[in-house]
C-alpha cells in the first residue's frame, strides 16, 4: 500500500482514504463522493478495529458484510480497499496514541479508552495508506477533532476533510449500528435530530444565560415525546476543544451540539454544529 | 522539511535523518557518516525536546551550542540541519504517545515519562523530515527499542539503523553530558565501561545461574574502586523486550547489559550488546 501511495504522490496525482469500519451507507457513499471529486485516487479501509470497542461493547457482534461492501465500493469508484486483518494491524502491539483533554468529555465519559484506540488505527491507517486527504463525517465530531488535533500535534502530512452528516428521511443519521434498529425503534430514534434542532433554536434565539436551561428543556420534550429513549448525554460546547460554553449569551462562534441515547440495547450518537453570531 | 523530502522521494533518492538534541560529538559524527555512506540525503535534527525531560532534570542547563554544531554539520556533509523552536514543535500539543512494558524498566524507572516524550518528539519528526532511514547510537539501548516497537506498531514507513557507540580512548561512552564531568570525573566514569566488560565475561563463562550474583560481584567491583559512583542500575536482559534473563545459563540470544550511574551530580548511561551460545 505505501508503494502504491508513493506511486501516485511522485507522479503528482493525489490520493484520499476514506477510514470505515465497513458496513457501508449512503453516509460512506458521500464521503467515497467527496473524495473523489477532490483526488485522483481513493483509498477506503475497511477494518472494525477492536482497540476503539470497549470490554461490554458491541465488537463481536458489530455488523460486516465484506461483499456487500466491496460491491458498494466498485459501484461508487473506489480505487482500492485496504482491508487488513487484526494480526497485521496489532501485531503484539505496545503503542497508543492519546490526546489529551478533548478524549476526556462527552463520548470520552461513557467510552474508556474509545478514542485512544480510534487516535491509535488512524495513525496506522494514515502511515499504511499515506493519503493526500482523509474524509470524515460530521456524525463523529469528538472523533473528528481528536483526529485533527493529532495530526497536527503529530505533523502527520495529511489534511482532514469533515463532510455533512447524511440523514434517512426522518433525519435519523446514517450509521452501521441502526442496522440493530427495528422499524419501530429507527422511527422513533428521529427524536434524536428534533431534539438537536430545538437546541440549535433556543441557543439561536438567544435568550437563555447558560446552557444547563436548554439541556433541561430538551430532556422534557424527550420525556413528553419517547420517555423510553435514555439519553446518556446532550452537551452544547464549542466545536474545537469541546468545552461546555458557559457565558452562551456572550459566545460568538462555532457551536456543537452533540447527544448520546440509547434506543432499546443500542447506542446512537448525533450532533449538529452551527454558527453563532 | 516535507516537500524537500517528497521532492528527493520522488526522484529516487534516499533520505536519512540523524535525529540529536545538538552539542554534537564524535558519536554524532558516525551516525552522520554512516548516514552519508547509505543515502543520498542526509538531515540532522537539533532540537533539545522538553517532553523527555522531567521536572528535575537538565532541560535547561542542557549544553547547547548551535554555531559548533552547525560547523561540525558542514564538516561532515550534512545536506539539512532541522532545527525548530519549541513553539513550532510544541503549539499547545495534547497528543502522547506511548509504548508500554518496554518503557516501565530500567531508565523507566528513573525517569517516569522520559520514553513518552522520546517516542512523541520522534514521531513528530519522522512525519516533519519523512525520511527512509533513521540512524541511533547503541548507546540509548532501551530508547532503541521503544522506537523500533513504536515505528512497527504505527506502520511508519521508516527503518531504524543503530550505529556502535562511540568511546573516548579510556572507554567512556561520547554523551553530551560528558561535558558536566570534571577531568578527575571523566577518568574515574571509564570504570562503567569495565563494568559492562566484566559483566559480558562472566555472563559467557556461563558459571551462573542467575543475573543476581553477577550484579552483586559489579557492585562489589564498583565499591572496591570508586566507592563515590553510585549505580542506579545494572540489568541484564534480552535487546528485544529489555527484560531480565531469568534462566541465564541456558539462555541463548543477544544480551544487553545495560547501566544507570551518577558520577558527582551527573547521571550517566551505557551498555554492551553481544551473542551467548
Amino acid at each position: 500500500m505505501q508503494d502504491i501511495s508513493d506511486y501516485y504522490r511522485c507522479t503528482g496525482k493525489k490520493t484520499a482514504l476514506v477510514p470505515t469500519m465497513g458496513f457501508l451507507h449512503k453516509g460512506h457513499v458521500s464521503l467515497i463522493k467527496k473524495a473523489k471529486e477532490n483526488n485522483d485516487i481513493t483509498v477506503v479501509s475497511i477494518f472494525v478495529n477492536p482497540m476503539q470497542f470497549g470490554v461490554n461493547e458491541d465488537f463481536d457482534k458489530y455488523p460486516r458484510d465484506f461483499k456487500k461492501d466491496y460491491d458498494i465500493c466498485k459501484e461508487a469508484g473506489v480505487d482500492y480497499i485496504f482491508n487488513p486483518e487484526i494480526y497485521e494491524m496489532y501485531n503484539k502491539s505496545l503503542t497508543e496514541v492519546t490526546v489529551k483533554e478533548i478524549t476526556g468529555r462527552l463520548e470520552g465519559k461513557f467510552r474508556p479508552g474509545h478514542f485512544t484506540g480510534v487516535a491509535t488505527v488512524v495513525l496506522k491507517l494514515i502511515n499504511a495508506v499515506k493519503p493526500h486527504n482523509i474524509y470524515l463525517g460530521q456524525k463523529d465530531a469528538q472523533q473528528n477533532a481528536v483526529l485533527k488535533k493529532m495530526v497536527s500535534d503529530l505533523n502527520a502530512d495529511v489534511i482532514i476533510n469533515i463532510c455533512e452528516t447524511v440523514r434517512e428521511e426522518n433525519g435519523l443519521a446514517m450509521s452501521s449500528r441502526n442496522s440493530y434498529l427495528t422499524p419501530e425503534q429507527k422511527s422513533n430514534a428521529s427524536i434524536l435530530y428534533f431534539l438537536l434542532n430545538e437546541g440549535r433554536k433556543r441557543v439561536l434565539e438567544n435568550n437563555f444565560e447558560d446552557t444547563e436551561a436548554i439541556k433541561v428543556e430538551i430532556s422534557v420534550l424527550l420525556k413528553q415525546k419517547h420517555p423510553d429513549i435514555e439519553l446518556q448525554y446532550y452537551e452544547i460546547t464549542d466545536n474545537d476543544r469541546l468545552d461546555n460554553i458557559s457565558d452562551l449569551k456572550n459566545y460568538k462562534g462555532e457551536v456543537l451540539i452533540s447527544l448520546a441515547a440509547k434506543v432499546g440495547s443500542t447506542r446512537l450518537i448525533d450532533n449538529i454544529v452551527f454558527i453563532k453570531q
